[in-house]
C-alpha cells in the first residue's frame, strides 16, 4: 500500500487526488494547499487529512509525494521529499532553468530517490499504443515524426508573462512526446514563431503561433506546429513515418455521432481540452507511478532526464526563434 | 443523499455498486448475493455491508434497490421493493412472460413506486445524443431506423437454453431502442432467423442470426439485425433517416491508432464487449436513476411500461420467426 | 474490333456511346432515337451515323447492339437483335413481366445469342471489389447482407404511374446486388412499403419508402432499405457480414475536403447522383461487354437469368407488401 | 477552336494529348516527339499527325504548344514559341536556374505571350476547393498551411543526379501549393533534409527526406515534409489552420472498401502515384488552360511569373539544408 501526500489541491491535483483514492494500492492520506479550505474540501471528498506541505514531506505516514503546486515551487519541493526518503511525482517542468534542473537532480540522484515527471500524454492510451507498435518495429526505421498541437483557446495575456513562453510551457509537451516516439536525441532546433491570435501575447514578448523542425544525429526529422487557438477543439494529433509504414493517432471527436444533409456530413467537434482529452492519461499515469513503486522500481519513466531533455530543448526552440537561427543542442 | 441496498454482486451488479459508492447523491449501504461470499467481498469494497435481500428490501436504512440478479427473480424483487416504498431500478427484463409484467407493473402502480427498467443503451452519450437531436428535429419526420447488433462471441449453448431465445434476450436492447429513437410504437413485427453461428444453438431451438422489420401506423420503418458473432469486436451502430438528413452513430474503436502500409489502412478492431462499450452508459443510468429519485420525478425512463413494450415486441418477433407470418402488436 | 448500333439517344445512351467510341476493341457505327434530331447530334459528336431502329438491327456492318431504349421496346429489341445474330447488352429490365422475360430468354437461347444485362451497379470498382473479395473467402461463410439504397430526390409522380412501382423500378438494382453478393438464391421474400416523401406517389398506389428481407435455402439473410430522398446524396451502399468477418463499401464524397469549426467537422456530401456515382461502372460495364464479345464469350453476367431472377424478387416484394405476408419464390 | 502542338510524346504528353483530344473547343494536330515513333504512334491514336518542333512552332496552323519535354530545354522552347506568337502551355519547371527563368520572362512579357506553368496540382478537385473556401474566408485569417508529400518509392539515383535535387525537383510542387494557399509570399525558409531511404542518394549528394518550414512578412507558417518513400502510396495531404477553423484534404484510397476483422479494421492504401492520384487534376489543368486561350485570357495561372518564385523556393531551401541556415527570399 502506497501512502501518499499530495501537494497542491488546484485543478490537476484533484483529478489525481480521484485517482489515487480509487487505487487499491494506494491510500491517499495527506492534501495540502497554499489556500488551507481548498485542501480542506479535497480531503473530505477523498477520505484525506488536510495538512500543511512541511509536515507532509517529513510524515513517516507516507511513502510518496505528488507535487501540483506552481512551477516555482517544483524543484525546492522535489529536494525536499528526496532527503525525506520520498518517492515523487512531480508534474511538468522541474523548472524553467536548466541549471536548476540539473541541481535538483543531482540531490535526487545523491539520494537514490524515485521520481517521474508528469508528462502525461505519453499515457494516452492513442499515444502509448504508437510508441509501443513503434518500438516493436510496426514501421521499421523512422524517418519523419509529426506532432500538431493546439489549445482551443489562448490564455490571458499576464498567464504568459511568467510562463516562460509559449516553447517552454506548451511546446514542451511535444518535445516530450518527440523525444518518447523517436527514441534517439535530437541535435539541432530551427524555431519560427509569431504572434497571430493575440496581439497581446506578442506585447509580452511570447508567441500564439509556433513551428519547430529538428534532426537526429542520424539524420531523423521531427516536426512539431502549435497554435494557442484551434475553434473546433484541443487538436492532439501524431504521425510517424518511417521505413516499412506510417502510424498516427487521429483526434478523438466528443461522440461518434455524425448529420448528413445537404450541407455534408457533420461529426462533433473534438475533445474540447486536456481535463477531457487526457482523462485517462492522467489516470494512467498515476497508476504506472503507484506499480513503479509498489514494484520496486526505483527509475520510472519519464525520468528527472526526459524532464531536462524536454527542458533544453524548449530552451534551444527559444533561443532559435528569438535569433533566428538554428540551435545546435548538446 | 439516496441510500442504496444492491441486489446481485454480479458481474453489473460490481458495475452499477461503483458508481452508487462514486455519486455524491448517494450512499451504498447494503449489497446481496446468493453467494454471501460475493457479496462481502463487494461491500469490503465499495464501503458497504452484506446483507440478505429480506432484510435489505425491508430496511428503513435505505430509499431504493438496484436489482442485478437473475432474471427469474425480477418481478417478485419489484413487487416486493414496491410494497416496501422503496424506489427501484431493475435490469431488463422483468420477467420474460408478458403476462407477469402486466401484474407486476399494476402492483408497481398501486403502490406508486418508482420504478426504471435497465436499458442501458439509451444512456450510450452517442445513443443518447442521437435521440435529443431526433427530439430536436435535426432530421425532420422519422422514416426509416436502422439497428445493427453483433455480439463478439456467441454464448454456450446451455445458456441459451433459459435465455427465452435471441429475441428476448439479445434483441430486446435493440426493440427497446427502436422505440426509444422512433418516438412511435410499432404495429407489425416480421421476423427472420437463422442458426448460422452455431449449430448448438440451433439444437436448442434458438437463432444466433436474425432480422426484423417493424413499421408504425403511420408507416415507419425499423429495420434490426443481430448476430451473436462478429470477429472484429461488439457491433453497434444505429442509423435514422428522415425527411431532412441522416443521423447515425459509428462503433468506437480501441483506440485512434492507424498503420498505414502496403497492405492498406488498418486502425482497431471496435470496442469489445458491453463492459468496455457501454461503461459509460451504465454511469450515466445510474446517475440518471439517482437523479430522478433526488428530485421526486416517480416515472423516469426507460420505465416499466417500456420494459412491457420491448417485451412484447421480442414476444412478437419469437412468434413471426416460429410461424413464418408477420404479427400484428396491439 | 466490335462494331456497335445504338438504339436509344437519352441521358445513358450518352454515356455508353461515349465509352464505346474511346474503346480501341470497339467502334460506334450507328446511332438510333426515336427523336431524330438526338440521334444525329450524338452521332456528330461520336463519328457515327444515325440511322434507324430497324435499319441497324439489320445492318451487316454490326455485331452488337446496345439497347437504352425505353422499357417497354426492350424484350422485343433483344429478340429483334438475336433472331439478327447479334451480340446484345440490354439496359435493365428486360421487361416488367416475367412471363415477357421468359419468352425472349427462350429467343436468345434457341439462337443461343449473347446477351448482357445492365445491371451497372455490379461494375462499380467498390461493390466489385467486394464481390471479389467474396469469392476469395475473405468474410468467410457469408451470413448477413445489407443494401442501403436511397435517390436524391423523388421522380415525378406520373412517372411512377408506368415504372412498375419502387420495387421493380429501383430496388431491381438491389435485388439484383444482394444476389450477385450472397452468391445464393433467395426463398422468401418479405417487404414493407409506405409513401413518407410525397403522397402523390402514394395516391398513385406506389410507396416511396420500403424495406424487404429476404432468406436463402440455406438460412442467409439479406436485408435492403430504400427511400425516394436523401438530402445528402445519392446514399449507395453495402455490407456483407460473415463468419470470418465483414466487408463493406462507403459512400463516395463529392471531395476529400473536410472543414473543422466550432460547428464540428464536416464533409461534403455524398456524390450526387447515378451519373456521378456510377461513372466508372458505366464505363467498365460497357468495357467488360466489348472484352466478353471479343473474347467469344457468349455468356457474359449479369446474364438473361439474372435479369429474370431480380425481376422475380421484385414481383414477389410487391406481391408481400401488397398482401402483407412473406413469398415464398421458387 | 484552339488549335495545338504537343511538344514531347512521354508520359505526360499522352495524357495531356488525350485531353486536348477530347475537348470539343480544341484540337490536336501535331505531334513531335525526340523518338520519332513515340510521336507518330501517339499522332495516330489521338488523330493528328507528327511533325518536327521547329515546324510545330513555326506552323500557322496552331495557336498553342504544350511543352511536355525535358526540362532542359523548356525555356528555349518557351521563348521560341512567344517569339512564334503561340500561347504556352509549359511543364514545371521552366528552368533549374532562377536566372534563366528571368530571361525567359523577359521574353514571354516583350512578347505578350500567354504562358501557364503546368503546376497540376493547383487544379486537384480537392486542393481546388481548399482554395477557393480559404478565398472565401471559411477559416478567417491564414496562420499555419501543413503540406505533407510522398512518393510511393524513390527514383534511381541517376535520375537524382541531373534533377537539380530534392528540393528543386520534388518539392517544388508544394512549394507552389504553399503559395498557392497562403496567398502571401514567403521571406524565410529554414530547410532540414537526409538520406534515410536509399544511400545511393545521399551519395549523389541529393537527400530523401527533408522538412521546410518558411514564414511571411505577416508571420504566417508554412511546413513542408518530403519523403521519397511511402509504402502505403502517394500521400498528398494539405491542412491550413486560420483564426475561424482548419480545412483540410486527406489522402484517397484505392476503393471504399473495408474489412473488419480480429487484426483491425482496413482499408485501401491510397491511389498509387501521380497518374491515378492526379488524373482529374491533369484534365482540369488543360482545359483551364483551353478556357482561358479560348476566353483571351492572357494572364492565366499559375503563370511564369509563379514558376519564378518556386523556383526561388527550391533554391533557397537548398542552399539552407547545405548551410545549416535559414535563408530570406526576396
Amino acid at each position: 500500500m502506497i501512502r501518499f501526500g499530495v501537494l497542491g489541491a488546484g485543478r490537476i491535483g484533484k483529478v489525481h487526488s480521484a485517482t489515487i483514492a480509487a487505487n487499491p494500492k494506494a491510500k491517499l492520506v495527506y492534501i495540502a494547499d497554499a489556500v488551507p479550505a481548498a485542501a480542506e474540501q479535497l480531503a473530505a471528498q477523498t477520505g484525506a487529512a488536510a495538512a500543511g506541505v512541511e509536515d507532509i514531506i517529513r510524515s513517516a505516514d507516507i511513502d510518496a509525494v505528488l507535487i501540483a503546486t506552481p512551477t516555482p515551487s517544483h524543484a525546492d519541493l522535489i529536494e525536499a521529499a528526496s532527503k525525506a526518503g520520498k518517492a515523487i511525482l512531480c508534474e511538468k517542468p522541474v523548472s524553467l532553468s536548466v541549471g536548476r534542473i540539473n541541481a535538483c537532480l543531482d540531490t535526487v540522484a545523491k539520494n537514490r530517490s524515485t521520481l517521474m515527471i508528469g508528462f502525461n500524454r505519453r499515457f494516452d492510451p492513442n499515444f502509448a499504443s504508437v510508441e509501443a507498435r513503434l518500438r516493436r518495429g510496426d514501421v521499421g526505421d523512422i524517418e519523419i515524426v509529426t506532432i500538431t498541437s493546439r489549445d482551443p483557446a489562448p490564455p490571458p495575456a499576464e498567464y504568459v508573462k511568467t510562463s516562460g513562453g509559449l516553447f517552454r510551457d506548451m511546446m514542451i509537451h511535444d518535445f516530450d512526446m518527440a523525444r518518447f516516439l523517436m527514441g534517439e536525441e535530437f541535435v539541432v532546433v530551427n524555431a519560427l514563431g509569431s504572434s497571430l491570435v493575440d496581439k497581446a501575447i506578442g506585447a509580452e514578448g511570447d508567441v500564439d503561433t509556433a513551428a519547430v523542425q529538428m534532426q537526429t544525429a542520424s539524420g531523423r526529422i521531427a516536426v512539431i506546429t502549435n497554435s494557442r487557438r484551434a475553434t473546433y477543439g484541443y487538436d492532439q494529433r501524431i504521425e510517424v513515418h518511417g521505413a516499412r509504414g506510417m502510424l498516427s493517432a487521429r483526434n478523438i471527436q466528443a461522440t461518434s455521432v455524425e448529420l448528413a444533409n445537404a450541407d455534408g456530413i457533420t461529426g462533433d467537434p473534438v475533445q474540447h481540452f486536456f481535463i477531457e482529452r487526457y482523462a485517462l492519461a492522467y489516470a494512467n499515469e498515476i497508476n504506472a507511478f503507484i506499480d513503479a513503486v509498489d514494484a520496486g522500481n526505483t527509475s520510472p519513466h519519464p525520468s528527472g532526464f526526459d524532464g531536462l531533455q524536454a527542458q533544453k530543448l524548449a530552451d534551444a526552440a527559444t533561443t532559435s526563434w528569438q535569433t533566428g537561427k538554428p540551435v545546435t543542442v548538446s
